[in-house]
């Protein structure tokens, strides 16, 4: 191990000092004359990041469970409350206190054509240190699963998503009253009960596929590491795109006297029991499985024939669970701004794990600490931010974003008037610079990614990571990466603390990390240790250094800059592809509707069956109406025009070197956080009140994928053209209230 | 089984009657009087066609191993030509000797890190009759393999195709002195150890991977038709592309004084030994590998995570052969036409196997055979063809088309005067109507489609396979499927005897079959029976009927046809696509090698890659030159003007109903006949003179798979710009030629 970090540190330094050129560019949101201190406080900054403290912080704070309601991790949370205080932060831990079900009884049995009980245990592995621990382990199970005691025929649905059950309606397959077996993969975890219990199933079971997550993938731990054959995947199915934190108090902080919603009346848990197993356990059931052979794309890397059922695989799954209320911690450390204590600039990172966590928060955390402590190292010798910097260590992520959820829900007002940029962050390892936001910030991310040396390449890891994009690019794809000045960063869906800021309060946030060259299966298994992440994930801390250095620098930049470096040109863009988007959504449905039933008409699926398997010809379906996007492509324009406006006005105003009035300053970032609420509305998107932003949410169907002008392209999907006519209107109404604010902007330049 | 047979016997006959509408229709090649007789003779030789006649016949022909140089072999050749002499056909066996190495030894152990010896038996399947008759089986092996003992590290080559070691190189690893394993498909077989040896390899494994051919595609054998455990992959490794037919005699038939090379100049034998395994005896190997785990694409269905090697694996393989020299016996059958005896319409199918052959070759010899019983019995009321018919039941096709190969050879200058058209099948079951061929034939070919009823959809077998072929296609291709008239037929490569005939003759081509819903893993294996077939290949017969009646009407059409009814137009537009690729190719490879090097200029390789891993930079190539197509283009041009002019000259004369003397209707015949003669040239192609075909030949590297414009593509694809130049010109030439030809034609119609 020791070797490969030193080695890593070494080729770093060497970077530091190669990418040195970098320095004399000009810095988004600092006046020429400032940027060479401000860069020169980073390299101090960049020199105070040692591995050796992640090292230990993430062993210290991996050698137990820690997980919501555990003692460890209250333990942890007070120790990651001291340090923060030890490194001269203003810091206090926010308690809350949320649902958490834990299993009490979990059994899933196969009752024909033979039988076999599942384990739903994963073994303790020799070289894996904390996996004895057996004791503290929470189980497998995933969290806001209904109680149920049910019983049926087997059916496979692949992912679980819409789609496979238009495949399986084909072959004349229902779920009614059955329990189906879906893989992980293909949308979030919890979209599969959920669509599950809409098709009629009475119980979703949830498997690792080894195609997916296992020996197709790569040697398994602890050879390699990849998921082992009774490794599973623990995690939430609340239905977070309806509301994320805790399922009793949606839209109000889980403070001690908050209103609770009765469990009953809690809809983000799921009405049919959900439990998540190993490929070790899914082997039996599957290899049960009679009906007709699933689809090519649907079968997986078992050894076996995939079929779809139903049956005569029956199966017995119970599960029930202790609806506890228990206490979640977040640290909340600050330090005040010495300009603008008012405008905040919030990182995050949960603390809280499903069992050890060294991936998952942990290697995300300890470099967020490592920052923190070297920002804190500078403001120890005399730098003071501007505006004020709050770091936030939250709990309970994992059942549902609760820890930064309630604090969000509770500190709203607060918040709104002050939030400035939310910086995110969760699990980190080895690889590609990623990031994704909000697109005002796209230029600022694009240009911190040309300043930070990757420790493997020698070059920015800006250069990487479109070095790998190319390589993985289609020909169209290639050449925007080539011609267009920025990476494009990509939008925020859910999954991680960004939700609460971005979608429910319109705060501008990023997520950034590294990753790509961790590859392995111990997500959210009890192999998530740190004997696993040290051989796999990031030996030597090398890419958390890294991380460290991105971030760090992000902070800065945005806490010390005279203006908040925020852009309108890439968000326009953004914007305008979005509209093509949805609008070539539309057109593609119309033309596969009118295929479909040509089809139909044509008999083509009836001739072309086979006549010894069912297949039931799909229904016609309605034509796809012209829908009326004028409205959007009119905001568009009117938001391309006051955008070009206000570049014009930047560039021969405070690009020409004009003064810049700190009045003035505070009245653009003021504008630029107005700028991202405006973004909202305050009815929220159809059926979901509590997501607010109109360009980007978490896809009802999707869970952690994004859908961006959300209201506009989920009517579209789901073929609701009323609604689609009257989300464009509010999609448009955005844009053009945020033109508004562009031209505000452009005024004031000008004044 | 019998209620298959008789609904499908059934709803056969439905179809028949409701497909009467399509009798009104022109019929290709007869005068409009002379259709409806000619549609008349059909409907009796429909009648005469039985299911029950192939059933007896291939359970008697398969109830013994019956490979080249076996007892039944030759009693099968025998009864085969008893009842062509039964049905009225001048029938003769006859005798060629040919090199047919069979296996004294055969050995593979995996000798490190752990020891295995692979079975390389098929074990006998309860329910499987002929599967217990070991004694008489051929076993797992590669024919034309050289003998061999070899031992060394192990790497895994996926399909053991040139871009297969293109990756390789990429990681750095080399196969010289290696023992390569690699899975089948991808290429014909007889590619893997010829590319293998190319890379300096001392050995090549080839097994039959689950997830082409196994559990991965179905359930195995007995439950389903699929592949199990321990099932092999006999065939020929011969260098087909190189030259077809016995190894000894290229160029002139095998008969008893024929000089023969003496074997070490055979230069289609393999130079590495080479042996074919199951994929359990694949497993041990496989997971025995280490080194860089493989690319996603080249990962089977094994329950393992698939390494490249080389090593830790070693391996010992060692095959002996008795290098003997055996007969074969091919059956020819002739009905000597009564206007035109000099013109032969042959028809052709192998009754050799590699062991019981029910599906590969009887399902479709049974067939024919049935077809020719029904074409002697309307010879016997009355009728006699215009042209001779010569029905033919080859020997030796599995080691390499032989049978074919050797009477096209003995007897090619005949044939080059007197052969039509030479229409050739191989197995044959359920599913959709297939056909590929010489392009002058589409029209006819697609005519006859539309004549036959389906079975199964109440449909033409055209209608059907254009329903399947939408269902399939891409948008671009789903609108050509709905707007040109005929369906395209596909080019013949090779893998069948049609080869002889279309590539080293110039003889006009087809090939047909029924397929696509019988899936299955018996293909050269023990479990290629009786038992399987009619449960898995065609239950009933029913499509081997359908077959019939369609390679039926297509040899009495082309028997009784004023004119043989071939057609310019539909050959002009496919060349001008070939054109169009080989055009494309060039560009594509263009602008292919200008990104590879743009890569490798910026580094994009070297800065994206995982600095653990082994990764080669590829090296730059030199650039790919503007080629000068112009000869081509121009030769294509004065084609498409060619038969455009014969195409108003046919409108205008014999579609308008002028008479067609006798002498001008022979005159276009051998217009016909000399049209796709002049499609080849003398000196053939490069470094393969035995193919002279210029439009259509077997790839080098693929083997079965065609490369049209042979001559020009495979130059362009090796980057011999001076030989692709070179080639363009004989290619322009022969089209040239070819145009001229058609120019004959129109003054002949004009006169």
């Amino acid at each position: 191990m020791d070797s490969i970090c030193h080695r890593g540190l070494t080729v770093l330094f060497m970077l530091s000092s190669a990418a040195g050129v970098v320095f004399s560019q000009p810095m988004a949101g600092f006046d020429t004359s400032r940027a060479p201190d401000e860069r020169s406080l980073e390299a101090k900054f960049d020199a105070a990041i040692k591995a050796e403290d992640m090292r230990s912080w993430m062993k210290d704070l991996s050698s137990h469970a820690h997980h919501v309601g555990s003692k460890y991790d209250e333990k942890n949370a007070a120790y990651i409350a001291s340090l923060f205080r030890s490194w001269g932060y203003d810091t206090r831990v926010e308690e809350f206190s949320v649902l958490f079900p834990t299993p009490k009884t979990r059994l899933l049995e196969l009752t024909a054509p033979v039988t076999y009980r599942a384990g739903l245990t994963e073994p303790p592995i020799p070289g894996d240190t904390t996996s004895g621990q057996t004791a503290e382990q929470l189980p497998l199970y995933n969290c806001y699963s209904c109680d149920g005691d049910v019983a049926g025929q087997l059916v496979y649905v692949n992912f679980g998503v819409p789609k496979d059950y238009e495949e399986l309606d084909r072959r004349g397959i229902d779920v009614k009253g059955k329990i189906v077996i879906a893989r992980y993969g293909g949308s979030w975890r919890g979209i599969k009960p959920k669509v599950a219990a809409e098709h009629g199933a009475s119980g979703c079971i949830i498997f690792s596929d080894p195609r997916d997550d296992g020996y197709f993938e790569g040697d398994v731990y602890p050879r390699g590491a990849y998921r082992s054959e009774f490794g599973g995947q623990r995690g939430s199915v609340a239905d977070m795109p309806l509301y994320a934190g805790d399922p009793l108090t949606p839209f109000v902080g889980a403070t001690k006297n908050a209103k609770r919603l009765p469990l009953k009346e809690a809809r983000t848990l799921t009405s049919i029991p959900v439990l998540p197993i190993s490929y070790g356990d899914a082997l039996p059931l599957l290899r049960a499985l009679g009906g007709p052979v699933a689809p090519a794309e649907w079968r997986g890397a078992l050894p076996i024939t995939y079929h779809l059922g139903p049956g005569p695989a029956t199966v017995h799954l119970k599960v029930e669970f202790s609806w506890d209320m228990v206490p979640i911690r977040d640290v909340i450390a600050t330090l005040k701004g010495s300009g603008q204590p008012d405008e905040w600039i919030i990182r995050g990172n949960h603390h809280d794990a499903w069992v050890y966590g060294a991936g998952d928060p942990l290697s995300g955390l300890v470099s967020m600490m490592e920052e923190a402590r070297g920002v804190g190292l500078l403001a120890g010798r005399g730098w003071h931010p501007k505006r004020t910097i709050v770091y936030c260590a939250w709990d309970g992520e994992e059942p549902g974003l609760l820890g930064s959820t309630e604090w969000v829900e509770t500190h709203a007002d607060e918040l709104s008037g002050k939030a400035a940029v939310y910086i995110n962050s969760d699990g980190n390892g080895r690889g590609f610079f990623s990031a994704g936001g909000s697109h005002t910030l796209e230029k600022f991310v694009n240009q911190v990614a040309r300043e930070v040396a990757d420790p493997e390449s020698h070059v920015s890891v800006s250069e990487r990571l479109k070095a790998v994009q190319i390589l993985r690019a289609t020909v169209p794809e290639r050449k925007v990466l080539r011609e267009r000045a920025d990476l494009r960063i990509g939008a925020l869906g859910s999954g991680s603390d960004f939700t609460p800021f971005l979608q429910h309060l319109g705060i501008a946030s990023l997520n950034i990390g590294y990753g790509g060259e961790n590859g392995g299966g111990s997500y959210h298994s009890v192999y998530d240790s740190f004997d696993h992440f040290t051989r796999f994930g990031d030996p030597g801390f090398v890419y958390g250094v890294t991380q460290a250095q991105t971030a760090g620098r992000i902070v800065l930049r945005l806490a010390d800059a005279e203006v908040v470096p925020f852009d309108f040109e890439d968000f326009t863009e953004t914007i305008a592809l979005y509209v093509q988007e949805v609008m070539k959504l539309a057109d593609d449905m119309r033309d596969e509707t009118d295929e479909l039933n040509r089809k139909i008409r044509d008999k083509t699926f009836d001739v072309s069956a086979d006549p010894t398997e069912t297949w039931i010809t799909p229904k016609a379906e309605n034509p796809v109406p012209y829908i009326d996007f004028s409205p959007l492509q009119n905001a568009l324009a009117l938001l391309k025009r006051s955008t070009s406006l206000y570049c014009d006005a930047w560039k021969t105003t405070v690009a020409a070197g004009g003064a810049l009035t700190a009045e003035k300053a505070r009245s653009l970032d003021r504008l630029f956080m107005d700028f991202e609420r405006s973004l909202t509305t305050k009815q929220g998107l159809p059926g979901r009140p509590w997501y607010v932003h109109q360009i980007y949410a978490p896809g009802r169907y999707t869970g952690y994928g994004v859908k961006t002008l959300p209201g506009v392209r989920e009517a579209i999907e789901t073929k609701n053209w009323k609604e689609a006519g009257e989300q464009i209107v509010i999609a448009a109404g955005t844009l053009e209230h945020a033109a508004g604010l562009i031209d505000g902007g452009t005024s004031l330049l000008k004044q």
